[in-house]
């Protein structure tokens, strides 16, 4: 018995990793989160159980995957993105540690490159950006902005798509140039992807209604955008 | 005729995307990074022209990848990691649009969150830090120490095994404890991965001759390595 804690990647089946494909299809139990694509869903067999998190907390969660790994089933835990870039595995992995399950990492393809990848932007670039801060943009008040406002390089923000005026507003005020090219990716690799390029005054505005889920990335990568997106987007021919 | 920019994962070739697998079955040239798995370069069929890019130059490369796509074979650009963390896929990008060659980027699962798992290190951890930093560490006389000192959460340094000593000196003289655990971790996901995990104030020396690649790990999580890696590592079963 074991439980996988896999990455699904960031929307687009086909960019889970070989490794994390072959135990979803070989798994007695299927433990997955909402963004999970339907068609990793359907790789597992017929006969798993196949059990969706959504009405379930985090502690409900673990203890599901507790008692599964317990039943000694092989249960694989799929997350979007990768398990350990604000993806909570840390704290189901401790939790089957405490338990005494044995448990797998099996890292995933993060949004954090990807998603702007499937929009024309390298998070670096030569020139560009040899930094990347990564932040939850969940909660504003949490944000340092007078320290985020002077980190070089490129800003990607999760979870912040609710947040976005207020995280444009306190960059500027703490010293981000108005004019710093900025994105929003909302479902990115999927076939509802949408990509949004603004200045970051202009960035909430131009946003308008996009839905969740979203990445923002703030930097002059971002300006990358319109020499690189005019080709075939990432994962166009997916499996 | 399409180059395919494909990310390879972090070492373990099980960690390859199922897309960017199929790609590289299917490819009529490959051209590979010295660190990517000679499983995965065994994977392209057998009249699939191979070619190591190991005494080649990020231009020659460039060219190598427009003469090949304008033959109009199918070419796969396999890159460690990710290509757009500080892979320099952006660069080889730019070339293909110049030259009007189509071309794809295919992300893959990066070093950055992928090799500190397979230490039992999630990069985010509630309560630990929301917030991660990534820079190169190759040149360390580029490095902000006093905003990388302040930055909360976890840092994460590409390529500075080499300048280990001077940036974990010019981290502690910038203010960040010389008790903020640390680690180093070489060739991860991989069979010769190895792991050194100390203060901060003790790292280099700790980390003595370890060869290189080595990504370098800077903040709390790294004390749940202790509580996370006592179990089967990341790709210990891999294809």
């Amino acid at each position: 018995m074991t439980v996988y804690l896999v990455g699904a990647g960031p929307g687009d089946p086909g960019l889970i990793t070989v490794r994390g494909l072959e135990l979803v299809r070989s798994c007695d139990a299927l433990v997955y989160d909402r963004l999970v694509s339907p068609e990793l869903v359907a790789e597992s067999p017929p006969d798993a159980i196949r059990i969706g998190r959504e009405r379930l907390g985090q502690a409900e969660i673990n203890e599901l995957l507790v008692r599964l790994g317990r039943r000694g089933l092989e249960v694989v835990r799929l997350k979007g993105g990768d398990p350990f870039v604000f993806g909570r595995g840390g704290e189901e992995a401790l939790a089957m540690a405490a338990a005494g399950v044995p448990f797998e990492i099996v890292p995933g393809v993060s949004s954090l490159s990807a998603v702007p990848a499937s929009a024309g932007i390298p998070i670096t670039h030569r020139g560009f950006s040899s930094q990347v801060t990564v932040v939850s943009g969940h909660d504003e008040l949490e944000l340092d902005f007078a320290a985020l406002a002077r980190a070089p390089g490129t800003l990607v923000l999760f979870m912040g798509l609710a947040s976005l005026a207020g995280i444009a507003d306190g960059l500027i005020h703490a010293g981000r140039p108005a004019a710093t090219p900025a994105a929003v990716i909302a479902s990115g690799t999927t076939a509802d992807q949408r990509i949004v390029v603004a200045r970051l005054a202009d960035i909430a505005a131009a946003a308008g209604s996009i839905d969740p889920p979203a990445l923002i990335v703030v930097g002059d990568v971002v300006a990358l955008a319109g020499r690189l997106a005019a080709h075939e987007p990432v994962g166009a021919a997916a499996a």
